[in-house]
């Protein structure tokens, strides 16, 4: 994909990671960032993640052949309905949210004829934030999950996981709807949990935690707004993982009177096992043993 | 502390990293293991873990100045009832147990006057299994908890707070009864939760899993017939912080239909500054961010 020109709306960590990585890998591309703190703009441009910066989000993709969303989620709808009468034909745009049903629905809303939106969720990321974080190696062998619908340009498709490819990303294809429940289940679930495992503690038991309740609880750090947004745009599913995941911990209370030891066991060895063999077929870089 | 002969019962990862940690600190100390699996015992002796293998308990811990209980929880009540005939007056007797009410109780049941026990948790362990993964620094700059009774002898508590010292360890004391409330809260459900969060995964899902998802769920890999001790002995205070993190997750559904997001921005955001605060607390090395 020839890029003369990349737009990338929020310039935060993702959004500066995805300037960083792009500064080795696309020869005399100009990158054009856009958020609404200046002082983010201005680090963006110090630590050399984008070009210039602009307070206006249409101003930002004037003259872009790819468009990058990288604020949270529930500002997509807004930017899209900003900067669709700006986008030059042929445009590209592209995101890194967590959720793909509502921001598929709204570039088709929003975007005009003759720009393509093709769906992404980069599978990397931090429980850090801002730009100081970003970093160009973020997206190397993770996993980028892409959501066309029947009517993407497939040619557009293709552009668009070559980008992914170049920042070091293996890429998969499936529709949104697919994308937001099984992303919902493992990883937007396992954030609520792991912010009420923190929310359950007194500050007694906190001062005797080890490194598997800091480890279990990494994830709870993140940006509360990023993921609220999250949580609402895939109320659905997660309520779905949340009440089944209230029920596996019922059936687990009934093992819990004793009579129960065999079976709790299996239980355990189990969620053991699928974890071992889920972990081994990881590339070793995204090992985390 | 003088130790002239150590016995340790049970010589997997704990066991093992215990003899370990002494061959640094104790001189002229004989180092004496008891499992029921010779390959185990050979290997921890080729490892150095210990001097000589035995496989009964009793004859194990014969002229022992100090005896660690190093098994699975499960197994402490049978230990003590074989080994309390074979223990030398003024012996200690302690153990690395993840519960502390039975073991106190069995201890007082079992062990003949002029032995005392001392219950002790040192929060150091790993989900991996076996001596093999036994390291001498396991327990360097980690916590110990110390649970004495009132009948408990006073220089008995010092000295094992002094042997847990020596190991690189800090200490701290309290009731059996507080220990389990708390461990089990910020130790015990994490991990019934993190084997939840496993189990309840569609093959699908797992396929997309990334680094959040493998921190959040790591110690369930934990020995399934271990936990299951475990959350069986400590089974009334599971339960009960279970149900309170089920409560927790029902308070968080109710906010999920899109009137309460200031409600869970806030919900968020207060987790993930408790846990930053938590885990600014920690020992550097004891930090995992």
């Amino acid at each position: 994909m020839d890029v003369r020109q990349l737009s990338i709306l929020g310039v935060g960590l993702l959004g500066g990671s995805v300037g960083l990585a792009c500064r080795s890998f696309l020869n005399n591309c100009k990158i054009i960032g856009y958020g609404h703190r200046k002082e983010s703009l201005e680090e963006a441009v110090l630590s050399g993640a984008i070009d210039r910066g602009v307070a206006d989000a249409a101003e930002a993709v004037e003259g872009a052949d790819l468009v990058i969303l990288c604020t949270p989620v529930g500002r997509f709808g807004d930017l899209l309905r900003q900067i669709g009468p700006s986008l030059k034909k042929g445009a590209i745009v592209t995101d890194v949210g967590s959720t793909k049903r509502s921001v598929v629905a709204e570039a088709e809303k929003w975007l005009p004829q003759g720009v393509a939106f093709v769906g992404s969720h980069p599978m990397a990321g931090s429980e850090k934030r801002g730009v100081r974080f970003a970093r160009a190696d973020l997206f190397r062998d993770a996993l980028c999950i892409v959501t066309p619908t029947a009517k993407t340009d497939a040619e557009a498709i293709g552009k668009v996981e070559g980008f992914w490819k170049m920042l070091g990303m293996r890429t998969t294809r499936m529709s949104a709807e697919e994308h937001d429940r099984l992303v919902g289940m493992v990883s937007h679930v396992p954030h609520a949990v792991a912010a009420a495992l923190v929310a359950i503690q007194p500050q007694t038991a906190a001062a005797l935690a080890g490194k598997g309740f800091f480890d279990t609880t990494r994830i709870a750090e993140g940006d509360g707004g990023l993921w609220r947004d999250i949580l609402l745009d895939n109320a659905d599913n997660v309520r779905e993982g949340i009440l089944r995941l209230q029920g596996e911990l019922t059936e687990l209370l009934k093992r819990l009177d004793g009579s129960g030891a065999l079976e709790l066991q299996t239980w355990l060895d189990e969620s053991a096992h699928r974890r071992q063999l889920w972990a081994k077929r990881k590339l070793p870089e995204q090992d985390v043993d």
